[in-house]
């Protein structure tokens, strides 16, 4: 292999890809990147086998080739250099790169070892183009609400699923649940994207994308940000039917502004930390208000109250870190709160946005 | 006691003394801020019997008094409230903090356990008044170089010294020493300043402080930032008569530029993990340049270089990391790196700035 990048285009190639290279499981190489030519480009990938990550650079080719290298000397090397033109020449395992005072001789490995990169059939596959800030959102709308327990894999995941002819997003942890209405869809299905893969892509996006393909055959998902490919299993299994928990009605709501709640839900939670989080929520009619009482057997007590435009009374007991993390995801400055007495799941969504995303919580025993 | 303060002034407060109080130590009480009004002041403290720091607050004091809350808890509370005025109001050991719809009762102690805090006879202290940006650049310049050995007490202070009416600061781990002339004195002092003591005052120093006041006496010293004091022990001891070391003249220099120097050295850096940072310089007066090469048996290695203005020959074996310590600290676009063979004191120094500040670094065998 002999070929010339600039350093900006491979050191970029190589901090998205290099995340996924993990030499901490039992194979070594799957520590190492892939640097193989195709045509008049470079493809420089890793794998961990659950997700893989591809990343074509345009390069001056005299001379193909392929091998692996380790992917954080190589990554943290490249990302040190000067701006300008990198030669990379390789001698059997061993690859010099040079940038004009720098070389540097790297030991690789064959490339034969390494795994297979993943292959969907694109003209089989169901495919969306989701707006970068669409996918974004509905990512971080979701992701937040995914579980953490292995023992139930199906809830580690986003469940991609269509009803209707929309595309929903979905996750919960059995404590919480988010839901996400994306877009139209021609098509059915009913994919579990695991949360890490989602986060990738997430880390993944650049600047100036503007759009993300997602493609998904039985058993995998992709992702294409322009020029990166990152290619996901699916989660295997049945994702709950969630949909009948999300209460349509509720007896008591409060519309409240979202930097007022965000705020007295952050102080009560000071309070919160002895018991778990929990926290008492009252919504009064007559004071037209929201508050928020927490105890601290030994340091003491709070309650914090903001106005709020509230229909009928209630109490509710929940986790305030839920709360604040839900406020984090709604996008509106006005927060719909309601719920329908202490047993029944709360729901939260910014004002007239509903049913376009919903946040439930499901309340603690008090 | 009842008062009313603002927020911000309090919040201010509590972050810069909130940072000394450590309730893991065997004195809870020490996990505690102290709450005492002083005239129309309301006075906060926090110890951990080795540094002390205090802050005044302005108040409007309508009945004094005295309590010890938790310094955690308090700090943060205050600290999520919105601006505006808190009113404060001691019930026996209970505070009650009220700001618009925000009401928390805090449990406190009794002041009476709270240890007394250090004083200094000002009128026999030798005094500094330092300008911000002075203290600020000799602080880091020193600390950058002091050891954490605690069986070696000295070396994990900054050296607080005068010689020949110029007051000097200097540190030193025994791997390497940086020494910083920082102004002229009338009076004699030689004082061991522990680095967290000093380190607690750089992140003490707001945005509008302009003068450092340093005050010593025999066993104590105490900053002064505006409102603010920082009053710590002194460390026991005698410090090494480190002056000896310093090479006064060299017989290889290079004067190279440090951003060039930086990037050399960092990734030169990279390849020498496995051998804990070890590098080789090499600067060559027939090419004019300084150049480093470093190995990693396994991975492979490197030679990067920087063109630089050389007097003389030389290769000397260094700890990558200390160089770049020392490039971090050092205050100019071109730095003089000189050293007399390989087992000799190699010196760094901005061109021009010497003898204002030198920093030394021991050679390892190669």
């Amino acid at each position: 292999m002999r070929l010339s990048v600039t350093q900006e285009n491979l050191a970029r190639a190589l901090n998205i890809v290099g995340r996924v290279a993990d030499g901490k499981t039992g194979l070594p190489i799957l520590g190492n990147v892939l640097f193989r030519t195709e045509g008049t480009r470079l493809l420089v990938a890793a794998t961990n086998l659950e997700i893989a990550a591809t990343c074509y650079v345009g390069a001056k080719v005299e001379m193909p080739g392929v091998i692996t290298l380790p992917a954080k000397l190589v990554g943290e090397f490249v990302a040190s250099l000067p701006k300008g033109t990198l030669e990379l020449t390789t001698d059997d395992t061993k690859m010099t790169i040079t940038s004009g005072g720098y070389t540097s001789v790297i030991n690789g490995v064959v490339a034969d070892d390494f795994p297979e990169l993943p292959t969907i059939d694109e003209s089989q596959a169901v495919q969306y183009s989701v707006a970068v800030v669409d996918f974004k959102q509905a990512a971080q709308q979701t992701l937040v609400a995914c579980g953490h327990d292995t023992s139930r894999p199906v809830l580690t995941g986003v469940y991609w699923h269509t009803v209707e002819g929309q595309l929903y997003l979905a996750a919960t942890d059995g404590y919480r649940l988010a839901e996400r209405q994306l877009m139209a869809s021609q098509s059915d299905i009913a994919a579990i994207v695991p949360a890490s893969s989602l986060q990738e892509v997430l880390r993944s996006l650049g600047d100036t994308t503007e759009a993300v393909d997602v493609l998904f055959d039985d058993t995998q998902v992709r992702f294409r940000l322009d020029d990166i490919e990152i290619t996901s299993r699916l989660i295997d299994g049945t994702y709950p039917n969630y949909r009948q928990l999300i209460p349509r009605q509720s007896e008591t709501t409060a519309k409240v502004h979202a930097n007022d709640f965000s705020r007295v839900v952050k102080v009560a939670g000071l309070f919160a930390r002895d018991s778990g989080g929990s926290v008492t929520v009252t919504i009064d009619d007559e004071k037209q208000n929201i508050s928020i009482h927490s105890i601290a057997s030994e340091l003491g007590e709070n309650v914090s109250s903001a106005d709020a435009d509230v229909t009928g009374n209630g109490v509710i007991t929940l986790n305030s870190r839920y709360i604040t993390d839900a406020l984090h995801v709604i996008d509106g400055e006005q927060v719909e709160f309601r719920f329908s007495g202490k047993l029944s799941p709360c729901v939260l969504s910014a004002v007239g946005d509903e049913p376009n995303y919903v946040h439930i919580i499901m309340p603690l025993k008090s």
